[in-house]
């Protein structure tokens, strides 16, 4: 049966890429621009309309960028607005606000809730129900888990609007909370249920509520596996050194800087 | 493009207020009511018949109010017997099963989850993936954070409904969870992650998992902020006191009275 | 105004029992089996496609099983290769990922997320966002309740798969997290926000994080209540045994035997 056309709308100042395909009821905006070979699944809104849309006679919606290749899952929302990478790939019922920013080779799982004006680099995979709080930003290869949450009001409520960091190729365990403004270094591991509250140096711990910072994960040692961490390694599915592993992928990008 | 309606389907037992807006493959059904120059977004359901709608052949589906102003945003599902204030907003998937009340200026986050017969006062704000029970009910100004969750069985399972009870002005944190039965006073700042396992009177400040009520809200002193509790003196984007200030407001409104 | 067909699409080879009912823009792919009497409500999607489907020209839809008598309320998502018993019943927003198996008399609530190749038993409720990874099993007659979480990589990110199990008859709290590949036994209670760290035998009370046993789960008093677990001798609703009794109907089912 495939893609079929039934009750597809597409805005005709929207711009879709050769090859791309449409689920069933989903809904383009205008100025929605979709790379080759991209498919949004049933039952979407791409290129969601700010709020002023309904109160200003003359609204423009702005610009949403969804690179090719994607793979947006049904009842899923993205907002005008938003820049997305290439070969992205989504979960069901979604929802990215707008003014986000997110690179290349990017996942977002099912039920995951992207506030507005957040930044995510590449290789990010956000599993079901990760909650990314406005102006949040994260690294490259960060792996969020689920029901954890970066927040961003200092001392609810305010106007106030800090969000976090979180450095490359850190691992954010499943109901984590990352507390407004602080910036977590590269290469950690924030343990389930951890509550961080201060910043945290690269290669670290984590773990607890109040959180401690338990050793340097290059000295975390795993019965039967060894010194796990740095992870890059040991994992590389879907990783941009899939196959070569990681030392040559990193003396092929320095030779080639 | 606005609202063309497209694949839009109101009952004709539905009434719909002036400049009403239904958004694209969105059902409303019997007995639904919806105030002047509210919005309905996308791919929602308004006026969701309850279990026994498919069983009974006489079935009529209860009454659904919801009042001007509002702005539902895409698949989201309210169920019949809901009545719902003025100017009220939502997010994205949200679930409001029946007979909810929910007061005037609220807003209900992406994801939000509320289930049956729970009491919500005005100016309320629940961010993004809140879960109430059923019969929870909650005071005017209150704030839930993401993932914080109201329950309702002391013993489960068991047939015992009993939902707390949230008072005016508390902030409820991320990933709080409030347990059965329990009341917890005005003014009170729930932090992050903590259990609330007893009753917590007014102006508590409450943290961890068991919770302590580690001081008096007043009393508390944030580096650079002085003493930031109560809120209203410091916040009222949205609030009734916006532009003349909380205090002047009070003495206004008791002056009415 | 009942269901009347409004923008249905089912596959001409999907199987429909008798007096199944399909809600308006819903979508039933091809291979779906659903037996008589079922309800699939509003924006629904049932026999989800994998991946593959959009890549290769000779895919085929796995074969997807949902037994009679079955509710399944608006925006779900139900992935071929899925098999699910009679009677079974969902909230709204659900997804339930391809080649799990659910049995029979189970509800799955608002917001579940149910990875793929997972196992539920019998009588199972999970209540409103409930993830489990993939993998996992689960017994019969087994609770959980919101944010509670099954999680199955024992160092992330790797490319193990170790989902745990959850013996029949135990209750799982509000935002509790299970650890991958563990083991909890028949008939305990795993208290709110709760780490399970490592094997649970039968008959625990478990709380915190680092967790406990706090005792034998039979000698557990609540004021009031005596001692109310195992809990099937005082709650019944929807079980096999609502009427008659849990010893009486484990009785004649020994002696059927």
């Amino acid at each position: 049966m495939k893609f079929n056309n039934r009750n597809v709308f597409v805005s005709s100042k929207a711009k879709l890429g050769r090859n791309v395909r449409i689920g069933d009821n989903s809904v383009v905006y205008d100025n929605v621009e979709i790379g080759d070979n991209s498919i949004i699944c049933d039952q979407c809104v791409i290129g969601e309309p700010l709020a002023s849309y309904y109160k200003e006679m003359d609204y423009t919606n702005p610009s949403t960028v969804i690179g090719s290749d994607a793979l947006i899952r049904s009842h899923s929302v993205i907002y005008a607005g938003c820049t997305i990478g290439g070969s992205f790939s989504s979960g069901h019922h979604i929802t990215i606000r707008e003014n986000t920013v997110i690179g290349n080779h990017c996942s977002v799982g099912t039920l995951c809730d992207i506030q507005g004006n957040v930044k995510i680099g590449n290789y990010c995979r956000l599993h079901s129900s990760v909650h990314i709080s406005q102006t949040c930003s994260i690294g490259d290869f960060v792996f969020l888990y689920p029901f954890s949450v970066m927040t961003n009001d200092p001392c609810p409520p305010s106007r106030e609007v800090k969000g976090g960091y979180i450095g490359s190729y850190t691992q954010v365990g499943v109901h984590v909370v990352i507390l407004p403004g602080l910036q977590v270094g590269q290469n950690c591991l924030i343990g389930a249920n951890s509550v961080v509250s201060k910043n945290v140096p690269e290669f670290s711990l984590v773990m607890g509520d109040p959180m401690r910072v338990v050793m340097d994960i290059r000295k975390y040692v795993v019965m039967g596996k060894g010194r796990p961490y740095p992870w890059m390694n040991r994992f590389d599915r879907g990783m941009p050194w899939e196959g070569i592993g990681y030392e040559k992928w990193m003396r092929q990008r320095n030779d080639l800087q």
